[in-house]
């Protein structure tokens, strides 16, 4: 009898060329495709809710796959994680209906990005947040993620020369929440929305940033998405502050 | 005119076979006496405060260093930080007195070790924190702890099969403070000593654990130090969780 997983998976992306599998490269989808093809004792194919870069991290990534093997589901989450590498570790694995599709069920995703705000570089943020050092205004940036909130054509907010991103595909997302928080010297960006699309989170970061910077101003943000216009708009931080942290079913 | 400069150092270790320079393996000591000779325009030798084992980390390590450069101090942090990578950041330095040394003058210094307690691995905390599965008794581990505090020789906390513990060596040594705090599911030991033996952090944190787990009664503690029986003692706890706090001169 076949039997569809659900499954939530944390990964650090430090020492991963992203998640989606390829020739020549590590992956967090070959790595853990591999660990499940040993337990399921058949090849596996993992279904994920979506790419992340090289770099970027999972709290709460999910990933469907479909298996013959009868094996009960929290001996499933003890077992993958003997066989997964230390970067990588399964937290929950429920069995869902053969409908359920991790990428195609999913109804939002939020993802956090960080920043730490001080003058000395931190050696232990190196990988998981963006050392960013010119003076914040938290209001004004709080007010700069506010107007990206709702449903836009978000053209201006994609890196569009990727291929994968085709001027027919549609760039109509809904963004339903965005915000700043302080924790001590770290800022936590925190952006809920049906859909992404390539880079955007990064960009939108970028925006609010550089509107901090006085780059851009804030009431032009209106303007600057609905003019599909991505030069301007701001640059794409880099991928090691970012974080996939919960997806919606 | 020779100068001797103190500098402040914090470094993630998990990339570096321990500070101590050697042949064939990329160490923290090599790293920054290269930037610093670079800087100088002369040849640099760095002298640390102690050394360090591979994965152990430093949030203030301290090393002393002659030059003749009349560089002055903010510059020598500013462009010392440009050269090294991403995973060691100098955070300050002052000129002292041809007297001061990093390792003779050191007056005591201050560790912490942090474990992690909760059943699932955390991706996150791999390289940085001890995954600690046993229930926790924070009350117990910290009479445990207060039993180490005071003068004592503390034979039976260090790892005397190596080299560089000889049976003659003076292997006494005052412990100031000692205690575990919680900082949501991670544990923070703090250990204050005029100095420490090989290994000795991590012995000691491993007894301390041996007690919570029932191994070792925490009222033969005493009898335990004074027997000098290396066997009596807990384990070595991974280097990972280790890190060089401050140095008091």
């Amino acid at each position: 009898m076949n039997r569809n997983l659900k499954v939530i998976l944390a990964y650090c992306g430090t020492n991963y060329h992203g998640y989606q599998k390829q020739a020549n490269a590590i992956t967090i989808q070959e790595t853990v495709e591999n660990a499940c093809s040993k337990i399921f004792n058949h090849k596996a194919w993992i279904h994920g809710v979506s790419r992340t870069d090289t770099g970027v991290h999972a709290r709460g990534y999910c990933f469907s796959v479909e298996t013959v093997s009868q094996i009960p589901c929290e001996n499933f989450v003890r077992a993958v994680n003997t066989l997964l590498p230390e970067d990588i570790a399964v937290l929950s694995c429920e069995e869902v209906s053969e409908d359920f599709h991790a990428r195609y069920s999913a109804q939002a995703k939020e993802y956090i990005y960080k920043i730490y705000c001080q003058r000395q570089r931190d050696p232990f943020l190196n990988n998981f947040a963006y050392h960013y050092t010119y003076p914040v205004n938290d209001e004004l940036m709080n007010s700069a993620c506010k107007k990206f909130i709702g449903t836009y054509d978000f053209y201006a907010l994609c890196n569009n020369y990727k291929a994968d991103i085709k001027k027919a595909e549609n760039t109509i997302r809904t963004i339903f929440d965005f915000n700043v928080k302080v924790y001590n010297n770290i800022r936590i960006f925190t952006v809920k929305g049906d859909g992404f699309l390539y880079n955007m989170v990064r960009i939108l970061v970028g925006t609010v940033l550089e509107v901090n910077e006085g780059k851009i101003d804030v009431n032009d943000l209106t303007d600057i998405i609905l003019s599909k216009d991505r030069s301007r708009t701001g640059r794409t931080v880099p991928p090691y502050g970012l974080y996939l942290n919960k997806v919606f079913y």
